[in-house]
């Protein structure tokens, strides 16, 4: 194997392919990405966890065709480090050391042979009838609104997967954790035959949107194969398992009209909520909040700190409410809300409670207070 | 106790004092900040772990005298996330209960008696025939340039000290660990009676840097006590413990002459050691330096994982040179250094090696190398 390719490009390819590297792996080969010589003067990168898969094709000057699996992290490192100029990769046949060559620095790296690395999660057969293609600006916009309230990273977890519901015309996404529900309709031109909805892992949309900057296309195709599903644009295909199953009717869940309404200023919540977490108790996270008068009063307090209380101005003229909250998941939804306002819908102290960017009404945030004493 | 005071002033002096605060206390009020009323409407803190302790003094609206701890984190906090507002802090005698305002932000913050803070630590007298004035200027640079050379921070360890030599016209700091050494010398128009060598630790001067901004004056008062030293400005003032013993004769280890000369582009040398440092032996950290023809070669390696090397262009016309260093030794002196180019004086493959900067006489370091094989 030889090629020859810029120092950029090739870092560029490592770290938008390193995301799907193992990081606890139970064979060293999945710490590696594969290097493939292409036909065309291309190479091709993949790194997999046996999970997510992620596939990127660049440019070289391919002199000899090869293949090997490098560590990940050595390979960064040692590439980023280089002079930005022309970097010549090149292997013996059958051998596993690797020499790396930028003007006067030259690297030596072993590897660990091409056979090894695991090739049948990745070899999928794409049946073009099941694919549609999506804008990506919306997708992305929708991941990042919708996507913060799924449960944490298990593969057997439903909910640790964020929702994708395809429409003609409307893209659904929403994720919940139980507690939490984050809800987003985006306006889509996609040619979606008929409605899918999808369960991604929110492990391989939150990779997705870390490296859609890498995408120059305006959108992805979308492919389902059993239950896997493959993003695919021109030079990354992100390949990942599905999660399956019903997932939970979470529509039903919002309430379509709150009888107390609160107009609250989004930066002064926030700053009134780390105030008054200050003096939170780190067992239970406890924030209560108080609505009375055109007035929201905060706070919390642990037996062997102390106390914390603050007040700001809101519009409220409903009937006074007590409630209480884990204030991360009050400041993790307004920290998403992009507008200056955010509409709380209230009802109950043990009621689902509606939080709405002033100026958005396709977002919706529902949080599930928590009862006091 | 009662008293009223600007945020920010309220704030720096936290961060002023906080930095003596003990990070692992077998006394919990050794977290915490002495907070006591002055005459004069001045508020004092203190913070303590038993070898440094440092006091700062702050304009306030003092109404009610009094004195309590308070744990020095969550002070700090609540006062960094209250509004920038006058804040009004508040006890009654003999509880250790504070009230905290801010505009509508309260907390109530539980402290420890002052009557558990050990004042012993700080209750010196300053015999003033003992004291004199140095610049802060010059006294600060060479902490910075000299002080990283020192051992790893232990009371008991004399190497853990940065030696500091007041002379008239000249002060001479210097460290080192065993395996490295630096020296600095720097002009003092100081009015230092007789000689006086300190060894002060490295943690003191660590800190003393860090809240050197918040030093108004030019000059700082020195004066020893016993073991203790006391660098006094206006409104501070750091007590330490000094290390008492014979410091090792340094200035006799530092070759007067240099059979080899190179001089070589710091940042070049810098690049190329972070570079081949990829595959360094983690356990031994050395990197191989070979000195020819006007050229240096620098290289590593690690058994399993590979081999790197690099070569930048350098003056050196001595007979070629093969040396081997711990490359950390090697960039902490390389980054203290200002100049573009450094010299390196070299002699034998194991003899101590001395880097200048190319432009400062006053400033040197010298690092053993390490055998190979």
């Amino acid at each position: 194997m030889k090629f020859i390719i810029g120092k950029e490009d090739l870092l560029n390819g490592i770290r938008i392919v390193e995301r799907a590297t193992s990081q606890k792996a139970v064979q060293p080969v999945l710490y590696n990405i594969l290097i493939e010589t292409l036909e065309n003067n291309q190479i091709r990168l993949t790194a997999t966890d046996l999970v997510l898969t992620v596939i990127t094709t660049l440019d070289a000057q391919v002199q000899e065709a090869g293949k090997i699996t490098l560590p990940a992290k050595k390979l960064n490192e040692i590439i980023s480090k280089l002079n930005n100029d022309l970097v010549t990769i090149e292997a013996e046949e059958g051998s596993s050391n690797v020499s790396i060559t930028c003007r006067k620095s030259k690297f030596d790296i072993i590897g660990i042979s091409a056979t090894e690395f695991p090739v049948d999660v990745f070899n999928y057969e794409i049946d073009e009838s099941k694919c549609f293609d999506v804008e990506l600006k919306p997708f992305l916009k929708g991941i990042r609104q919708a996507g913060f309230a799924a449960a944490s990273y298990e593969v057997s977890n439903l909910l640790s997967g964020i929702v994708c519901d395809f429409n003609s015309g409307i893209l659904e996404i929403a994720s919940t954790d139980g507690n939490r529900l984050a809800r987003v309709r985006e306006k889509i031109s996609s040619s979606v035959s008929e409605q899918t909805q999808l369960i991604i892992p929110s492990r391989t949309l939150n990779e997705f949107l870390k490296m859609s900057s890498f995408i120059d296309e305006e959108s992805v195709k979308i492919c389902k194969d059993k239950s896997t599903i493959i993003l695919k644009s021109e030079k990354i295909t992100t390949i990942s398992r599905l999660l399956e199953g019903q997932f939970p009717r979470y529509n039903q869940l919002i309430p379509t009209e709150s009888p107390k309404k609160a107009v609250v200023n989004v930066s002064q919540l926030i700053a009134a909520l780390e105030r008054v977490s200050v003096m939170v108790n780190d067992k239970t996270s406890i924030v209560k909040m108080h609505f009375a008068d055109n007035e929201l009063t905060l706070s919390a307090d642990t037996p062997e700190a102390g106390k914390s209380e603050d007040t700001i101005d809101i519009e409220y003229t409903s009937e006074e409410l007590m409630i209480a909250f884990n204030y991360r998941f009050v400041l993790e939804a307004l920290r998403i809300i992009e507008s200056e306002q955010v509409v709380i819908g209230l009802n109950a102290p043990l009621s689902a409670t509606v939080l709405k960017p002033g100026n958005d009404e396709d977002f919706i945030c529902l949080i599930m207070p928590v009862q006091i004493r």
